[in-house]
């Protein structure tokens, strides 16, 4: 008998009607003959509607509190899932973060996991009952509710799978899975088959959305395989894995979009050791997070460095670096708002040569400037011009062969 | 320093705005050097919307996880009453039952508190914080969430009070205090400034529904006083507390009037020891609640029973007699709906002679006919034909002086 750890999010089970069909796909899994946790979010709009009342009561509550507030909305969904469960005539027991030993650090509003102690699900599932679970929440050693932050239900999911060695851990959406880019930009993007945890990293910090890397953190670290799959139809989804062999033929997996950042340029800044580490220092202490970072020497004295920030800190990060430009050794600086960053990802660009000059190619193929370049190992990201970025991302996505109707699924995986 | 343990209601916290207000009153008491407990309940309709929740889902849920739902609703009331404290600039912190360590034992939906550890408590007021518990709940020996039931929320303060050696527990309610009648039935009913555990226990159970009889039963075991008060006005409420002399002044504290009983007769019962017995074990094994029980031995060897049963559990109580009549010795069946329960209530009747004399002639005068009369050692109740009810409360309310007008406050106490 297999274990199998689930993950329902918030708008899988928005209202009445959903958890009831959720409770069907358990019940399936169940009758399947696997043992099956799942680890549920709050119905919908609940987490938002509390917000909006503690908003109404205090700007700026304690985060001790927030938690408080929010880890009721994971536990009305597990009481409703259980009920769900029974209706359709099978045993399931509900428990909170804190009922199964999910022990967190203290950081109130985005605590991180730091044991989990499963006896209690081991002991319900041994009684043969499905256990549901709230996702986002635990508990300090001092019995202090905390929460987990953004992507904290896929996270409680995850670690879950792996204190309880299950076979897997399914993520359930509202999507078929993760696709070779976002459909709403390029309309012929497809659902990846399998992929590997380095990939989603890159391409969640590159806009992928898909899950937070928090949990596919973890699937790595402990080689724990994830099926992203969508909780409304019943087409196999995504599966997130270790690197294997055959999945080497697939030389990008995606292409991601981001427009949401601009550009920052100093000129003239002075070509001295430390200088760039200041820069950014400075940055860092006025919490303003910078992405890719292009430094180019010229032959004088003095570089130019090129910087992105997210456009809703833009401001904040001129500001700073205009005020400390003359400690920072920095001559004229420049913005750029109207800028997208276009990246491609693959594990098999490792080992295929040509693929950056591909990209570059087909950018100018069609006329496209590159202003800046980044690469990492299984990763290139360009930023172009902010109206060339959709067409950019098009082109790219058709070249590497990611449209539907130009791959087959190469790599098939039995579920 | 004392300690005031405070309980606000549903509708005392039913918004953003009631909440801000209850903080202001809970800072005001902090203000005049005291240290405060507070209980609160879930927010105005928040229960019966999760309940309406649930029973989309599941007609019949099992008890355990409506536990796990409606446990929610105090966890959103205290944090948000904490963030309303911090707006006042005061340090508040929340507690859930579990994290006060309620103990209860295992009947979910209407559990027992066993046990209080009031050391986390003790710590966060030495600390200088107002303490926010979570009324209605607790947990098992063994983790599992439970609530109290009806009037759990007044129970969780009361048994707060004692465990805390608190001066005092305040209940705050949407009326200035404890009536000598329902206002709504009586007009010129007056508030009551003091009354003993005991009158409340006869006044709760004769339909004045004020407080929890199990509250003022745990009040009257620890001898806690109670304050009841209005959440939205600086009026004197009304202490329940223990005897003291002077309270014997006050010969009748207050009249109620129950109209949602009806009256089954069984005519020609045999005369034997044990067949009222029988009677009533029957009804109590078919989980009918009975009320008044009359029965007159006349000179035949059978005698009349006359007893009073919730209306809505006429239907099922006659048949569970009819079915068993013959088996119980029972002759004819009859039943009334149309009847009122009148009742005074006083612990000075005990030492007041013709208190019952005096009722029986107010009805006489007012040519209100007695059909049955039941009495304690501080209760005189009398049931009346249904549409007679009103009236009759109203002469007996008069007689026994306790309109507004006609009372002073004979008896003052300090708070």
């Amino acid at each position: 008998m297999s274990l199998i750890v689930q993950k329902y999010g918030g708008s899988s089970v928005a209202n009445a009607e959903k958890i009831l069909r959720v409770a069907q796909r358990i019940v399936r899994t169940r009758k399947a003959g696997n043992k099956v946790v799942v680890v549920v979010s709050a119905m919908g709009d609940m987490t938002d509607d509390l917000i909006t009342l503690a908003d109404k009561i205090n700007k700026n509550p304690k985060e001790r509190e927030m938690d408080m507030l929010l880890a009721t909305g994971e536990q009305v969904s597990i009481a409703l899932l259980a009920m769900a469960i029974h209706k359709l005539g099978y045993e399931a027991v509900s428990f909170t973060g804190p009922q199964v030993g999910i022990i967190t650090d203290t950081f109130h509003s985005k605590a991180h996991i730091q044991d989990i102690s499963p006896g209690r699900i081991r002991k319900a599932l041994s009684a043969g009952k499905i256990v549901i679970v709230a996702g986002f929440q635990g508990q300090t050693l001092e019995g202090e509710i905390t929460t987990l932050g953004r992507g904290g239900s896929d996270l409680t999911a995850v670690a879950l799978a792996v204190a309880l060695k299950a076979r897997h851990c399914e993520i359930y959406t509202d999507v078929d899975g993760i696709y070779t880019a976002d459909p709403r930009v390029i309309p012929d993007a497809g659902k990846i088959d399998i992929v590997t945890y380095d990939e989603i990293l890159e391409l969640a910090s590159l806009g992928a959305k898909v899950m937070h890397s928090r949990s596919i953190e973890v699937g790595k670290k402990f080689n724990m395989p994830i099926w992203v799959c969508n909780s409304c139809k019943d087409v196999k989804g995504t599966l997130i894995t270790k690197e294997n062999k055959a999945m080497e033929e697939v030389v990008v997996s995606g292409v991601a979009l981001a427009d949401d950042e601009a550009k920052i340029t100093l000129f003239r800044v002075a070509d001295r050791p430390g200088v760039a580490a200041k820069v950014f220092q400075t940055l860092a202490d006025a919490n303003i997070n910078v992405d890719m970072i292009i430094q180019n020497k010229t032959k004088t004295h003095s570089t130019d460095i090129s910087f992105t920030v997210f456009k809703n800190e833009l401001q904040k990060a001129l500001k700073v670096v205009k005020d400390n430009a003359k400690k920072l050794g920095v001559g004229e600086v420049a913005s750029d708002e109207n800028i997208a960053k276009v990246s491609v990802v693959g594990i098999g660009m490792r080992s295929h040569s040509g693929i950056a000059s591909r990209m570059f190619s087909v950018l100018a193929e069609n006329r496209i400037n590159i202003e800046m370049i980044s690469t990492s190992e299984i990763k290139i990201s360009v930023v172009v011009a902010g109206d060339k970025g959709k067409l950019a991302a098009r082109k790219i996505h058709k070249a590497f062969g990611l449209g539907k109707k130009q791959r087959r699924s190469k790599v098939r995986v039995k579920r």
